[in-house]
This record gives structure tokens, C-alpha cells and sequence, in this order.
């Protein structure tokens, strides 16, 4: 599985007040908790706090001073994305591209040129989908650009773009149904990832729903997730579901291993 | 989600006391337990305790003093099973005919005469099966004797096998295509139920891989299950994977709203 930390995102408040003041203490505090949980990448966002290139590139520096864990570049911006990948030590993550065409001639080039992985977000100029078909159809786009233009198809991550359970229930099994169709577009298939927080958005039952949508995507294909990686239960779910897949292999400490292994590469 | 509470089984040392010792107390305990946390069924099982039909018959009696839950009546002789059908106040389940032809010829007419539900498990004179193929083609056989006969498709549960994870890992994902391709032969399809516990057997965590195997399952089209209904955790994932799959409506308080309902049903 690979996780990916959500936590370094200027719309926490102590990730806004720690950019602020420069404090860096947080921002460690932060990463080597997640690396510690056993996340592939530490994603880093600096969200609407600032508008300074500095405050990004700092945030991602004060990440990379904590842990080797590689950094989730997450912006919108692509002058902010260039220089970010400019400074990643490991090879990063882009999240994200959508599937603009504009956003898709500028991105999958930079990803490449810096042995990136990339998210694709099946969403474009039209907006997000609202479908199973929609979906597919922009997945396939975005995987045939990433393809054609180099890209291998093991630094793709595909995005089927999760919907809050809370207003919009059916979304939920469009979301499911797409993920197994993305596992169609080749053999091996690009990674897909969701960004997981959004099912459980103002619920009552965050963990509880996380957990389950988590489960369940699994089942259906999803090798990824930007989540919540401190919450235990929700990692300990994961792995589970990947060791009814036949992924891991069974022990009565597969838990422990699992956590010995993924925590030591990060710190 | 059908429920079917698997704890009122001579495999269990207070039952096993308690039928010995003609002692209602317990079975009355388990069964109001049981049906309190949402059981469709009570499953009522001798196990090798007793040779007596009278032992068994007094164990379905003493769950139906209790509550008014349907009894699921786990048992493999024939004679039993025909004794056990005649004193069923509510339309029972039949747990369980095997795809034999011998069996399928007796029990089947017997599900159809007494109203009764049907678990047809997936395993013949050769055995337990090993991969997706043998599953589906005993569910097929079981089905189609089934319709024939003339029970109808909603009173058909269909059990794909399931077995240990920490023994024969691999299985659990053939269980989990199994599942999918039962989905399949009709439209509506028959239910489809596991004996969840098998899963976990001898693992130290059991209760996290049965919820686990059990929201994969229901993910692809699971919905019925002989497990352990007093786990409130495992009936709160239950009910959340089917409120992905927009089964319930959400609202902020679903949890309660489930188990007010089905709770109520049967005491």
C-alpha cells in the first residue's frame, strides 16, 4: 500500500501558524509521525496561507531536514511545482495534474524530466465527473498523454475523485466501479489513489467511514491513499485487506511486520 | 445485511453445559444477545454434544421462548432437520444442503414445503473446492436444482466456502471472485452468505481480518453472513460498507438508526 500523508497542509491550523512564524518544530513533529506510521510520501501543501514561493519551498525543506520520506509536491500552481521539483531530494510525487490538456502538456514533461511519479485527477475544464463512464473516459485520457509522452506507466497514479458519502451518497459506487474499470487500462495496471478524507467530509463517523471506503477500494483495485496515516486502525485495515489479497504473507505479527518494515525506510 | 448469530453452537462449552444440563437460562441469554445486536436469524447448532433429536428440538424451543427471531437450523442429518422444520413458528433457514444430488433431492423439497430459506454450500462428494471455477460451477448446480424444484431465488443463499487465511491464504481471494461471479447467475441474484469466522481461525487478530474479509465481500456482493453478530465492530463495518454502497441512506446518525431497527425486529 502506498500511503500518503495529508497531514503537512496549511489548512490545519497549526501547519498555518507553524509557516507563519517559521517554526519549523511542527513540521518535523508532523513528518516523522507520518514516516513513523509508515507513509510512502509526505504530502505537502501550503493550501491559501500564503502566496510566497519561499513558504513553500521552505515548508518542504523543513520536511526533507526530518525525514528521508519522499515529498508529495501538492499544488496547483506550476511555477510552484517547478521549483519544488528543483529541490526534492527523493523523487517526489505530483499531486496533481488534471485532465486539461494545457495542464497535461506542462506536467507529465516536468514529471519525467525529474523522475517524478504523478497523480492524474479525472476531472477537466468541464468540471468533476459525476459517473462511472465520465471517469473512465478522463482516466483513459490522462493515461494515453502520460503514455505517449513517456511517462512509465509505474509513476502514474490515477485519481477517480472521491465525493462526500454525506451529500453525495450514490457517488460512492461510482467511485468503486470505476476503480476496478481503471485496472482494465493495462496489464500492469497504473496505480490508482484516492484522496480518502473527502468520502467521510462532515460526517459523524469520519474514521468508521474512512476505514470501510478503504477497505472496499481495495478490494476493487486501489493501491493508494492520501490519508489520515497517524490513524492506526485505518492502516492496520489496509493492511489487512492487501494480506486477503495474498500481498503479504500471513504470520500472526503481520501487523508488526508490516510497521517494522515501512516505518524504518522513512526515518 | 442478513445476520445470522453463530454463537448458540454445541461447540461453545457454556451451550454445551447448558443443553446437558436442560439449563434454558443460557441459550435465552445468547439468543436475546444475539437478536438484540441485529440477528436475522439465530442459528441453532448441536454439534457432536448430543446424539438426541430431543436435545436439539429443545434447543430451537428454548431460542423461540426467547425471542422471535427466525431460527437458522445448522444441522447435517436429514432426520433432524425434518423434526426441527415441523416445530418452527417463524419461515426457518436450512443451514445447509452441500451441491451432493442426494442431498439437493431431499432438502431442497423440504426448504419449499416448510417456506424455509436455503444455505446450498459449495462443496460436493470430491470435497471442499480449491479455486473460482469449482465454486461457481457447484453454485450453479445448486441454483439451477433449486429454481427447478421451484424455491424461489430470494430463499437461496449460496456459500462460497470459506477457509482459514493463516492455512490457505491464497483462498481468500478466490473466495472473494467466487463471490463476484455468483453476483451473476440471475437477476436478482440468490443471496450469498459465508461462515465469516473460518477466515480468522487461529490468527491473533481475528475480529480485525473477519470485519475486514467481511466489508471485501459485501464490496462485491455479499449479503449475508453466519458470524459473530454481538461484535459490534464488525456489525457497525457491515452496516457502514452497505451505506457505501448507498443501501441505507446516510444520515448522521445511521449507526443508531440500523440498530433500532433490526434490533427490534426480533425481541
Amino acid at each position: 500500500m502506498i500511503l500518503i500523508g495529508e497531514r503537512i497542509n496549511g489548512g490545519f491550523k497549526d501547519i498555518s501558524q507553524a509557516v507563519k512564524e517559521k517554526d519549523k518544530t511542527v513540521l518535523e513533529k508532523w513528518a516523522q509521525k507520518q514516516a513513523k506510521a509508515g507513509a510512502t510520501y509526505i504530502d505537502v501543501n501550503i493550501g491559501a496561507i500564503s502566496n510566497k514561493i519561499e513558504d513553500f519551498l521552505w515548508m518542504i525543506e523543513s520536511v526533507q531536514a526530518a525525514v528521508s520520506t519522499p515529498i508529495s509536491i501538492d499544488c496547483n500552481k506550476i511555477s510552484f511545482l517547478k521549483e519544488a521539483l528543483k529541490i526534492c531530494e527523493k523523487e517526489p510525487l505530483i499531486n496533481s495534474t488534471t485532465a486539461h490538456d494545457e495542464r497535461l502538456e506542462q506536467i507529465i514533461p516536468l514529471a519525467i524530466e525529474y523522475k517524478a511519479s504523478l497523480i492524474g485527477v479525472c476531472m477537466d475544464e468541464k468540471g468533476s465527473p459525476q459517473d462511472v463512464n465520465r471517469r473512465v473516459e478522463l482516466a483513459a485520457k490522462i493515461f494515453t498523454a502520460a503514455i505517449e509522452k513517456g511517462l512509465p506507466t509505474e509513476k502514474l497514479f490515477l485519481d477517480p475523485v472521491v465525493m462526500p458519502l454525506k451529500f453525495l451518497q450514490p457517488q460512492a459506487s461510482h467511485i468503486l466501479e470505476a476503480i476496478s474499470q481503471f485496472k482494465l487500462l493495462s496489464e500492469p495496471s497504473p496505480h490508482i489513489v484516492v484522496g480518502l478524507s473527502n468520502i467521510s467530509s462532515q460526517t459523524t463517523e469520519m474514521k468508521l467511514i474512512n476505514r470501510t471506503f478503504l477497505v472496499m477500494a481495495i478490494g476493487v483495485g486501489l493501491d493508494a491513499a492520501i490519508c489520515e496515516v497517524t490513524d492506526t486502525e485505518l492502516v492496520n485495515a489496509a493492511i489487512t485487506a492487501e494480506l486477503v489479497q495474498n500481498k503479504h504473507i500471513y504470520s500472526d505479527s503481520f501487523l508488526k511486520a508490516y510497521h517494522t518494515t515501512s516505518s524504518s525506510q522513512g526515518i
